[in-house]
């Protein structure tokens, strides 16, 4: 009934196995990718938005390595906004508001598009293992379908359970079935799993609220985009509004606290630390009395409304009493209430690097699976998922990304290094070279290795390197070019920076804080340049931070190259900790459990001290 | 958490749901539209079209009332093809097809724009009855809301089961769950339930297909609408295909009916006779070697591909390597299997004519509950069910359509009358005035008396009456303008219809059954006519009708005003036919369970003869 042998299966068409699909197809994999229900393909099961805080700079990494989600969101986007704008450029991160419908459509007809992917739509509830290795997937209705390696991104659909209060009942989302097979399957093969929780809030009608009484958020005034490619910017939006719950809405919720499943011990499970239930707001920060609460439009025209900030597992009729005690909400008209769901992830220090399960062989696990949490950390897990899965089976090499080359080098490390107790989820503070990792430079770091490797076309990298040669040669001329006190000492002094007597390179006062891109386009000579070179809106903010932020960006380089050496001595694998017995216990049980590749990925171990990696440089012969 | 009590609850948003939820509010009714998943609003559960024959007619009469059906098809269709447009204007069937995705999203959306319309999202378990009243709906987490009454349009959803080969799961639809509870209740409240099946073939991939061996399927040239409101007819379409099994195609398939649940007794209940499964048709018409299928695409843009005339539930190995030996289908990729489903119905004899049952008051059945097929089947009751709720609680007069009246009125007597066993679908021989029951006069049937009760809007009664004023003026101009012999005689010769010789009125050369109205508008004055008086398609069609078929139009109306005396003898509710001993032990009892309204009504249920009519006619006084 199908190909003799798919090269790579992708189990689950959310984020995670849509780019994983699509990764593995683009470079040349016979793919078939099963869901379900093929009509919830690329499904925003939580918030319709993409991007945020050091999620945005991940999407932009997907984009440019040559995965879909950075063009599917900006097709669908009906709000764009720059995030942390007044900060450094580490900290600026790209967001969109998107359209439910069209989100899942874009990536529906992104993948129809792409060749070499097929779909099938069946619940799969087993894996075909043979000799160790996985060889295909056994579908609910006991189809066999061999490949060579096998992705799995089943998201909260493992033994999926939903609370609402004291209600609770099977399903991988509301209104949809769970999955069962999978996790019996590969505890039996000797996985070890957990289960995490994780909550939505409330969907409510649009025209039930008052709007007048909230704070509009509308998107940024010159919108951009998250790809690379030649996606367009947003010529109109959709606001956002703000609103705040109350001590009168707090005192509604703690009314429900005894049947709350987090309370009572239905629920074990941690649920996202910084994505926390309202519930558990009010309940940690009991001395804080409001809460902000963003009403989101789940569309262009639909009148259904995402309350981000008020996910909870609260019985329906106290949600209800609370909301309703919001500003704006009085007359608020339910379309289904919030709740938590549980599921079984697999602890993710059972992974290579390649995101490969090292009990079974050519098996792969990506998004929730891993015990993730958000749109943005499962798709850039589907795509690495996606890119090894088809390498490994082609006996190429494997395709690995730093901590110094990218968030998603940096998520897959923490994940395989570290584990996770509680769903992971991504912050700028999780990467040490987050000056290096920003969203402006994705394409500068990631297009030229995902090119070599096979992923991203010559298009794209072409338009990379155009961008840094023109940004390259924009730094230069700065560099190079004197100002005249005259023309520049009347923009220092509106900047109530000091004068100067005489030329010098504009380097030098470009770097000053004050002074900005827009400031050095008043000199003749550089909006010269810039009409003569025809420099886009990227190459201007490339070259600016390039020039603002030199001295951090090469101290983080130089930091980063520091430790590439330790990251550079290779543990032979399957090295024997018992014999180095001047290795703590804990390190010596850790290491044996993680397997780390290299001994900079040994000291990011939690339970492996300075002392213990300098036993093991003595024994690496360093 | 809910309005203190809605006017109509609407269990189900497929087309029965979402009709009834639309006129109950349009007519002012506080609706609420529960539903399992608010994303599956206007589900085409089975082929991407609608209309065709008979049912193109229902439509059109669905859109005369100011239902959304007729709206929603031309929205979203990407072909409209009009039906047997040899034959006479009774049988003129308007049919499109349509972009799954996209009319969903219409209907969707058409229903977020009426006011008094709202939604959630849940499973409704069970009723809230109180003193054989319907006083609203019991969820799945316990919630009750109160209604003043509800219609339940639960399709193919109470405890649905799915079959493939000898594998069968519970389920709604392919990967959605099954509802349960209803039916439970409504046994234990006193009402006779039944099983009845349906089908649905293979999804499967368009790029896998070789069109160039199919024969195209175009639309219309000059393609036409369902509404008789401003949507607009296509510009452009998207073509079907044909194709054909064949003798190995059928022996490939034979090979699985061992496994057949249809040929192995697992499956019990009757399915659509004239939507028969495929390995039902190679073996109810053994002797024939080849059965038509149509490729449908599923949409604009998508791949997907529907193909109608192999719905199956033979094991998916079985439906794959017939499917492979199909002229076309050789490189076939699955996109999902066709399936049998098995769902609850509730004997149709058990409601009124305003589809209230008769056991408790204010509920109402529409669609497949009633043991219907189709979608514009259950479109239409669920718009009757709708209209009907809403007239009851405002204590106004109850909304019912005649059998000379509308195809609607048809079905709901039929179904009332005379049940079913097996799916009803909707047929032109099931209409005694199918002359008077065509597609171009929906409008002037029902408008008037839609605008009357409240549904249809002014605007649509205006336009319905201009359509009406000219061309009634047209017909008259025929009636009273003289043709001249040398200017009619030319067009006479080429149509090979004897020439005249003397001028006499138009409309008697026009009566003759090879002149069309293409040949009168040759005629100087016609042609004048028709620019002075700005007439349309719509308005020549209707005069041309209206010409040609004015005797059997005349005889037709003749025989229904007869049948009409029948309809107008009421019979007093409750009437004890026991004491009418002269009337047939069979019609005694049949009287006795369906409870008549009219002698009319008596005389179409079977088993109840002219010679027992008779003896009411006595009994009444006549």
């Amino acid at each position: 009934m199908f190909e003799k042998e798919y090269d790579v299966i992708v189990v689950g068409a959310g984020h995670a196995g849509a780019e994983a699909a699509a990764a593995a197809a683009n470079l040349g994999s016979k793919t078939l990718l099963v869901t379900m229900n093929l009509q919830t393909i690329g499904q925003m099961s939580c918030n319709p938005a993409m991007g945020g805080i050091a999620k945005g700079q991940i999407v932009r990494e997907i984009d440019a390595l040559g995965g879909y989600s950075g063009i599917v969101s900006d097709k669908s986007a009906i709000q764009f906004k720059m995030l942390n704008k007044s900060k450094g450029p580490a900290m600026w991160s790209p967001r969109t508001q998107n359209d439910r419908m069209r989100f899942a459509e874009e990536w529906r007809m992104a993948l129809e598009n792409t060749p070499n992917v097929d779909f099938y739509q069946e619940m799969v509830s087993g894996l075909l293992i043979e000799n160790g290795r996985a060889v295909g997937v056994k579908t609910s209705l006991g189809i066999d379908i061999r490949s060579k390696s096998v992705v799995l991104t089943n998201g909260t659909f493992l033994n999926g359970l939903i609370h609402i209060g004291n209600k609770q009942f099977g399903g991988g989302r509301a209104g949809e079935k769970a999955a069962t097979g999978i996790t019996e399957q590969l505890v039996e093969l000797g996985f070890e799993s957990g289960r995490m929780k994780t909550g939505t809030p409330p969907r409510v009608d649009g025209r039930s609220l008052d709007y007048s009484v909230m704070i509009p958020q509308p998107g940024d005034l010159i919108p951009e985009k998250f790809s690379y490619s030649d996606t367009k910017a947003l010529s109109h939006q959709r606001d956002c509004y703000m609103t705040h719950t109350s001590l009168l809405v707090h005192d509604l919720l703690r009314e429900g606290f005894d049947r709350s499943p987090m309370f009572n011990g239905r629920i074990k499970s941690l649920g996202p630390r910084y994505c926390p239930s309202i519930e558990d707001k009010i309940n940690r920060f009991a001395d804080k009395d409001s809460h902000q609460l963003f009403v989101e439009p789940e569309g262009w025209n639909t009148v259904e409304v995402y309350v981000n900030g008020f996910s909870t597992s609260l019985p329906e009729d106290v949600q209800y009493k609370a909301l309703k005690s919001v500003k704006g909400f009085e007359n608020v008209k339910f379309f289904r209430p919030g709740y938590a769901i549980e599921y079984d992830y697999f602890p993710p220090t059972q992974l290579k690097h390649t995101l490969e399960t090292k009990l079974i062989e050519n098996l792969y696990f990506a998004g929730q699976i891993n015990g993730t949490t958000g749109y943005e950390e499962a798709a850039s897990q589907g795509l690495m998922a996606g890119i090894n899965a088809h390498l490994k089976i082609n006996e190429k090499e494997a395709f690995i990304l730093n901590r110094d080359e990218a968030y998603i080098g940096v998520l897959v490390d923490d994940l395989i290094t570290k584990g996770t107790e509680e769903p992971y989820r991504m912050f700028t503070s999780r990467a040490e070279y987050r000056t290096l990792l920003r969203q402006d430079n994705a394409d500068l770091r990631l297009t030229p290795r995902s090119f070599e490797m096979g992923l991203a076309k010559k298009d794209r990298l072409e338009k990379m390197e155009e961008k840094e040669r023109k940004s390259t040669a924009f730094v230069e001329f700065f560099r190079e070019t004197s100002f005249k006190p005259e023309e520049i000492n009347p923009i220092l002094e509106e900047l109530d920076s000091s004068t100067v007597k005489q030329p010098d390179k504009m380097f030098k006062v470009f770097s000053r804080p004050k002074v900005t891109m827009e400031h050095m386009m008043q000199l003749e000579g550089v909006s010269e340049f810039v009409s003569d070179n025809n420099l886009d809106r990227e190459v201007l903010e490339q070259a600016e931070i390039q020039v603002k932020y030199s001295g951090y960006i090469a101290k983080e380089k130089n930091n980063a190259d520091k430790l590439q050496r330790l990251e550079n001595i290779k543990i032979p694998k399957g090295f024997d900790y018992s014999k180095l017995k001047s290795l703590s216990y804990e390190a010596r049980e850790k290491l044996k459990a993680i397997q780390p590749v290299t001994i900079s990925q040994a000291s990011r171990i939690s339970g492996v001290s300075p002392s213990d990696i300098s036993v093991l440089l003595v024994y690496m012969g360093r």
